[in-house]
C-alpha cells in the first residue's frame, strides 16, 4: 500500500488560525514536508506550525530556490517529487504545510499535480487565506450582497489593474509591497485613496494596519502585505 | 465592563475545517448567536458547529427573514442589534456563528457594522471558505502564479459576466443552482464547457463534485453549488 500526500494550508501567520483537520493530518503523518527558498532559511509555514508539530516528527526540508531559471526551476521540482515519492513509495503518509490555502498561489500545487499524475494519492485540505484574515483584522467585508471580488497576486502589473479597479467592487492585491508607489498614483488617479487599507504580517506580532494610504512610504513595508480596496465606502 | 461581539466563521461545511481559534472563541463566550431564516429552520451554521459546541453553552437565535421587503429586513436587523447588544451591557461575550468566512457574503457583517458603530468591542475570526474549499476537493488550484480569480456571488445575471470570463484567468462562481441553465450557454459561447467544476454540498456527507457540466440538470442541484471555472486548463 502506497502513502498518501496531503497539501496542508495552514493559514495566513497566527497559528490559531489552523483548522481542526490541518492539525488532525499533521499528527497522522509520518513525514511533514516544508518548502524552503535556500537550506539556511527559516519556513514561513513551519514557524507557523511548530506549536502543533509533535517534536519527534520528521521534517522534510524541500529547497524551491527564488529563480526565474527553468533549468534550475525544473531541477529543483524534480527532486522534490523524487523525495516526496521515495517516502509514499515506502507506504508513509507525506503531508506537505503551505502559508494560508493550498489553492491560492501556492507551490504545493505543482507538486500536487505531478505527484497525482503519477498516480498516488492526494488530499489537499483548506486554510484560511491572507485576504479573508487582513479583511478581518481591518474590520471589513470583502464581499456583501451582489458585489463581486478580485483576487491579484504580486505579479499585478502584468494584467490589466485599471480594468479591474473599473469593474470590481472589492479587490484584494497580494505581496504590494514592491509596487506601493505605482499603486498610490493609480488610487489617486480613480479618486480611491480613501477606500483603502494595508494589513502588513497578518496575526503576526508585527503586524501593521495601514489605512491612510497617501501618507505610506514604500521602504520598510513588509513583503506579506495586502491591500484591501472597498470601492463602495471609506475605510 | 462591557461584553465583545465575535464574528465567527466556522468554514464550508466540514466541521473539521473549523479553526483552533474559532473553537477557542466559541468555548470562551458567554452566548453562541445563531443565524436562521425562520424560528423552525436549522442553522446551517449551528449544523457544523453544534460538535465543538458545549452542552451548556447558551444559544441566542436571530431571525434574519428571506425577504426583499425592506421593511422587514430593518425590523429584523434592528432586533437582532438590540438582542446582541442586551447581552454586551451586562458584560456578556457574544459569539456569532456564520458558515465559511465572515468577510465573504455573511450577513455578520451588518451585526458587526452596527454594534461597532455604537461603540462596542468587535473582532472578526476569519474562517475558510467554500471557494478554497471546493477546489481542494475538486484537486485544483483557484490561482498560480500571475493568474488572476474573480469571486463572484450568486447575483452574478446583474454583473458582467463576459466581461469576467474574457478578463480572469480563474472564476469561482458561488450559489450557481438557480441559473445553471445559462452558464451552461456562457460556457459553451466561450468555449470553456471542459473548464468548470461544480462542488455541491462541498465536505458534507452528500457531496457531490460534477465535471462534465454540459451533461447536468439544473434540477435537484443544491443551493450549496460552487463552480470553478479555469480557463488555463481542462478539469
Amino acid at each position: 500500500m502506497k502513502g498518501k500526500l496531503y497539501g496542508v494550508g495552514v493559514g495566513p501567520g497566527d497559528p490559531e488560525l489552523i483548522t481542526l483537520k490541518a492539525k488532525r493530518v499533521l499528527d497522522g503523518a509520518d513525514y511533514v514536508a516544508v518548502p524552503k527558498t535556500t537550506r539556511d532559511k527559516s519556513s514561513q509555514a513551519l514557524t507557523i506550525a511548530k506549536g502543533i508539530i509533535k517534536e519527534n516528527k520528521e521534517i522534510i526540508e524541500l529547497i524551491f530556490p527564488m529563480s526565474f531559471d527553468e533549468r534550475i526551476l525544473d531541477e529543483s521540482w524534480n527532486k522534490a517529487v523524487s523525495e516526496v515519492v521515495q517516502k509514499l513509495d515506502k507506504g508513509k503518509d507525506v503531508a506537505f504545510i503551505t502559508l494560508g490555502d493550498p489553492t491560492i498561489y501556492s507551490t504545493y500545487i505543482y507538486l500536487h499535480k505531478a505527484v497525482k499524475g503519477m498516480g498516488y494519492q492526494t488530499e489537499i485540505i483548506p486554510g484560511v487565506t491572507s485576504f479573508c484574515a487582513s479583511a478581518a483584522r481591518a474590520g471589513v467585508s470583502l464581499g456583501e450582497n451582489r458585489e463581486t471580488i478580485a483576487v491579484v497576486p504580486s505579479a499585478y502589473e502584468c494584467v490589466e489593474l485599471d480594468s479591474i479597479l473599473d469593474n470590481f467592487d472589492n479587490i484584494a492585491l497580494m505581496k504590494i509591497s514592491r509596487n506601493l508607489g505605482k499603486l498610490k498614483q493609480k488610487l489617486a488617479e480613480k479618486g480611491l485613496l480613501n477606500n483603502a487599507v494595508i494589513v502588513s504580517k497578518c496575526g503576526l506580532e508585527d503586524e501593521r494596519i495601514y489605512s491612510d494610504i497617501n501618507a505610506m512610504e514604500e521602504e520598510g513595508l513588509s513583503y506579506f502585505s495586502t491591500m484591501i480596496i472597498k470601492k463602495g465606502g471609506c475605510i
